[in-house]
């Protein structure tokens, strides 16, 4: 099986009409390239909110299925196209979830994930809007292939993309909002966006599948002296982790890479790691902290 | 807390003599530029006996503490150096293992590591040799701290770095032999190598410790038509996965870098990953595999 993907990386705009026809027009550049998968940032429908706590801004969440999955529905029918989006979620009024959510080819609604590790630090105040999601990592089945969509913080975490691998993933798909701090000189910008790539590419060479990852780009202020430049540079690796793809770090960019998912099974037998796992010694895994040495 | 540290990248030798004289080289040179830590290269007293199976290679099996460790904490004791080998030790006769001893600055044995997974594939038939570890992954207490030392192969499972940071480790140190084979073209030799380094570079990211990783370097040719050349590339990364030192890959090479323990925190205030597992959810890292969706 081949994947023509897209990733959409797009400044954000708090427009609804804007960011709609922004969708619009990535979806029909997609299709146009014979794309079969397009993948949107996190939180594509809004400005990065999470720079600052607002309780107004509870007022962008959303149910699903609700009017941003039934958009991206219509988006995915008219372009015979596998979207993968995100959605800030209302599940009632009171709890709220940063949702990644799949619409196959068909319009149909495949498949939902809640971010289940989230941030919270100086520019990212995610804890203040979403509940820890409680979906568990399951890759949701499509027409191209079983999804594996986690979104931005959990790209940091090793467990995460091991645990849809062990479920059965075929992509690792992260829409994600990561940028830097304007007070960070050059050399530790560039260092931050060496470690996001960095361990992004080692879950594609521990579990050999390949990775996509969509970002946002341009400088979003919501207020004087907070701002974040989001660094762009959304890419794909292949099943072993070589970047087949990146955009640039400050420009819109539709970033079109075709994947075969046969390299998955040829690489998990040059590279056999899922054979040597030691779950009789992962135990540890469950805890906090071990027990430290005496 | 400092530690400046030495990895000697060798090639191998079949001559016990020859391999000692080596370490003591490198022992001394060590401690002449005020090192504290000298790691060794996997299997570093014997050629990388591992590429084919051959009985007689049992013989090169010994106790611990034995001979091999006996020599080490003299050099130890006699340098001033924390010493991290590894030795093919014998448990009994039928029941091997592939071990990394650690050695204080004293002489005294302080802890020994045997190698959790073991790998079996064409040039590495280890598991004809050695029994998977049964040590768990525990780091050593040591006078210049926690050395969570893990075994080559165990360099692609994130799991093993999780768990020596989780029991307090502050440094994740790989003894390693690994290497091209010839068959390979040079663009998949490159590639074998960078996600080599890559996936190691992601355990200093994941849990913000300094990573040091010292391999063998040098062609060794058991038998016509079976070689390996070592790719050397011993590297030393600090605790936000930024190469700090890299030795080239087809001389020995003693490869000396300065390592500041306080970053360890630091680093984990600024990327608080460890806060944010979700230990509720990761029971699938105890399975070999999830059930598939549907």
């Amino acid at each position: 099986m081949r994947v023509k993907a897209a990733l959409a990386q797009h400044t954000g705009t708090s427009d609804p009409a804007t960011a709609r026809d922004k969708l619009q027009q990535a979806a029909a550049r997609a299709a146009a390239q014979d794309c079969t998968l397009l993948v949107l940032q996190e939180l594509h429908n809004h400005l990065y909110f999470c720079q600052h706590q607002d309780p107004a801004c509870f007022a962008l969440a959303e149910p699903i299925p609700g009017p941003a999955t039934e958009f991206l529905g219509e988006l995915a029918a008219a372009n015979e196209l596998v979207l993968v989006g995100s959605v800030f979620e209302q599940a009632m009024p009171g709890l709220y979830y940063n949702t990644a959510v799949v619409v196959d080819s068909d319009g149909r609604l495949a498949g939902t994930y809640r971010k289940m590790h989230i941030p919270d630090d100086p520019g990212y105040q995610e804890k203040y809007y979403f509940t820890p999601g409680d979906s568990g990592f399951a890759p949701v089945k499509t027409s191209i292939g079983r999804l594996g969509v986690l979104v931005c913080w959990d790209q940091w975490f090793p467990e995460a993309a091991r645990l849809m691998a062990l479920a059965g993933a075929e992509l690792l798909i992260y829409p994600t909002a990561i940028g830097w701090e304007p007070q960070d000189p050059p050399a530790e910008q560039q260092r931050q966006l060496d470690a996001w790539v960095t361990i992004q590419r080692s879950h594609a060479i521990a579990n050999a599948l390949p990775v996509l990852c969509c970002n946002r780009t341009g400088t979003e202020q919501p207020a004087p002296g907070r701002s974040i430049r989001f660094w762009g540079n959304s890419f794909v690796t292949d099943s072993f982790g070589s970047l087949l793809a990146q955009a640039p770090a400050d420009d819109e960019c539709l970033l079109v890479c075709d994947l075969d998912l046969a390299t998955i099974p040829q690489t998990r037998t040059t590279w056999p790691f899922l054979r040597d796992r030691r779950i009789d010694a992962y135990q540890g895994l469950l805890l906090r902290t071990a027990e430290q040495p005496k």
